[in-house]
């Protein structure tokens, strides 16, 4: 079952004493509680024991081709290893970058033509806050804050995680970088029944406009939203909010920063979110999808009109690292991007997103599912106690279904999915972009199962 | 001369449209002044026009292995890839991470059994930054506050960027994480000429002792070196600083971070710098040399001390990034560490650095060159006005001589090294790990003539 050198057992052994998990206690590690993924193909993966999982996270939200083109694109690894194994994008290039920024700023909404390379999605929100920063300074103007959301993640180096709206995750870290407002974020399923959406969209602007008074405009360099915010829930805009936040950023000389890590390549069945709401932001933040995670790369697209300072003379972005633009992973992004085209994958999202969501929507008939929201592949079931009053779990309960429970039950059932409560408690749905009807069922079918267990088991316990 | 799909004019147009490079003004691309690398071989990299480099500064102090191993490390990747393309470190684990975390475990230094991956240099120095602030917090004290050294250079997010060293690296995206002091480095050559190294190192010691208390030990959460620091162009520390560092440190409860992610795997004739130097650090970063830049990976390896308050319960590093720990970029690093074992690469840095420095110290000779420092395979020239008197260069020579004599002489000679004035003017060296004598020959004859040609200007302008 298993071709790697060493024994399952010698694994747990090994990790146990020698690695050091992300986001999970190491005492998980040392109980042998963690799963050994040893080999994927299509939408599945397979553990050290030979249990095999539906993947219905696509790694994280990130493996858009999904696992079964190993091969292909081992030989475009192969080959680009045999022929320029690194260098750098500083002061130097080499072709397989220049490529792919051309590639990616072919496919970027009109507009957005230039491409910095990073490593992922941190590195590539790092970039831009840099730049929004350098941007305005070349301009003669001195705007250092940032504008996001609440529960949004935008990463993790402090940068990024002084932008991500998620208090867990920043607390511990403090002091930060100084300087970031949050917002609201666009969830309408606990807004007053009687509020239109398009009431809705005027509260949410209204309170922007309001933050970026407060704060001052000519402060404020940038503005960062996911065009769906994973964190949370998978939580789309309401009819006119992208609209209007381009124009009150527009207004205001603010740069708006799309964060695409999730949504862009094909997520969403379109190359991008942006596109997909019609809405031209100055910067887009991209990663996980663009080489459908086989390599480790992520870029920043840059709108023509924040280049345009920097055309002049020796003006110069006084950002880099040694890995951007790497030759070995633009090569895999190059040969990820000529897959999707090819194999026509986001067009099968748009054709069948329809399909999922009627599928996943027979979920919506038990009482613990309270809303079902999302778009293209990317999904996010609400948990509630009661469908009918909305009411929500203690976090005791939560704990206990999320952690305990579900966590548990649906490895146990072969789901890989996330159950999760930074917010309201949610399970997320984003499988590999080749999932087909096949997948919508067995997704469906698992979640219905364990959920109506949940359900039978907190009734029960009242 | 090129087996890529587009032509070299093709390349030039497409990155002056669309690429954005790193530290690099972007009208060098529009006038067609950076080199395209097309292939690389041992110590040599080839450019677009078929032109021939000896890159003495392995890609960016990276390649450790040379160009020469992409068959081998390609067919790595191949089998990886075909395997398991991506998982995550996040509540999953894969064999590939595993067997590069308990490698890694055993070359670092005795009391450091513990890997976190990430993707790079300034991932590494984050991670270590929020370990250092979390574990105090376990241990019920409240630390936040980092010591570096002045010109050190630890990276460029944001919180990599807040520690690194260099005022015109951090200037223009300021405000940034406050909290930070640096305190002098360890250049020696401009200090007085009856100082001893004892007495050297005494004034180090005790300006770093003055400044923790200054701050309030209480308060210091961390202090980060590299054993040898680049910026400034490779700076020894003098004999009993590192030991005195590592005691003022345990002393005070503040953690001792060795950057090595240009001094670790070899660059030094040693694994890492610490054990050249017999010094136990809590943490060390690593990054470049650990795939020898054939993939985008680092490490944080956490001292047993360090992780202990973690064992405990559901503690938890809150702390994570989607590629940490990526299959391919493992499978390329334990690859790269098998080669760099089979092939005795450490121990050909250790038993040749002798001849490496001999060959370079002919240099010495020429006027031009004040100081010949560093150790392994990792060199700088000090350049002066006049090796007698030290007298250093206006900002306008600086400028001329650097930026547009050698940077410009030196391709033209067919050799990549780099000239620097982040500090002193330096010319730094730092071939791959493979290079022999030819390539000591060869970089020193190059370096001898240009550095002649650029004294003899100076001197004719004066």
């Amino acid at each position: 079952m298993n071709e790697y050198s060493v024994s399952t057992d010698e694994i747990t052994r090994l990790a146990a004493d020698h690695l050091w998990l992300h986001f999970t206690p190491l005492s998980d590690l040392r109980n042998g509680e963690v799963p050994v993924i040893v080999r994927g193909e299509g939408c599945y993966l397979e553990d050290s024991h030979g249990h095999r999982y539906l993947d219905a996270l696509a790694g994280l939200f990130a493996v858009n081709i999904g696992y079964g083109y190993g091969g292909e694109m081992g030989q475009a690894a192969l080959d680009q290893l045999r022929q320029l194994p690194y260098h750098t994008n500083w002061g130097y290039m080499h072709p397989r970058s220049v490529e792919l920024a051309a590639e990616i700023a072919g496919l970027a909404p009109d507009g957005l033509n230039r491409v910095f390379f990073v490593s992922g999605g941190s590195e590539a929100v790092e970039a831009a806050w840099k730049l929004a920063r350098e941007y305005h300074s070349l301009r003669g103007e001195r705007r250092w804050k940032v504008i996001a959301r609440h529960i949004a993640y935008h990463g993790t180096t402090m940068g990024a995680l002084s932008i991500t709206g998620l208090p867990e995750c920043r607390t511990p870290f403090e002091p930060l970088v100084p300087s970031v407002t949050h917002v609201s974020n666009t969830v309408r399923y606990r807004r007053p029944p009687e509020e239109t959406e398009a009431q809705f969209t005027a509260f949410l602007l209204a309170e922007l406009e309001a933050a970026i008074e407060r704060e001052g405009p000519e402060t404020v360099a940038m503005m960062i939203i996911e065009p769906i915010q994973n964190a949370g829930g998978a939580i789309p805009p309401p009819a006119g909010y992208l609209e209007g936040v381009r124009e009150i950023t527009r207004r205001h000389g603010i740069l708006l920063c799309a964060d695409e890590v999730i949504c862009g390549f094909g997520r969403l069945g379109a190359w991008f979110g942006s596109e997909l709401y019609g809405i031209q932001p100055d910067l887009i933040t991209c990663a996980k999808g663009l080489s459908s995670a086989y390599g480790t790369i992520g870029a920043l697209i840059v709108g023509d009109r924040v280049a345009e300072p920097f055309l002049n003379g020796k003006a110069m972005f006084d950002h880099g690292m040694t890995f951007g633009g790497h030759p070995l992973q633009s090569a895999l992004a190059l040969k990820n991007l000529e897959i999707m085209r090819r194999d026509r994958i986001v067009e099968h999202v748009s054709t069948t997103q329809g399909d999922f969501h009627a599928t996943l929507s027979q979920l919506l008939d038990l009482d613990i599912v309270g809303d079902l929201r999302g778009s293209g592949f990317f999904w996010a079931l609400e948990l509630v106690k009661d469908s009918g009053t909305r009411e929500t779990f203690s976090q005791a309960e939560c704990d206990w279904l999320l952690r305990d429970f579900l966590a548990e039950r649906l490895l146990e059932a072969g789901l890989i999915c996330r159950s999760d409560d930074r917010g309201d408690p949610v399970v997320q749905i984003s499988p590999p972009l080749v999932a087909t009807q096949e997948q919508f069922d067995e997704i469906t079918g698992i979640l219905g199962d364990v959920l109506s267990e949940a359900q039978d088991k907190l009734k029960g316990s009242r």
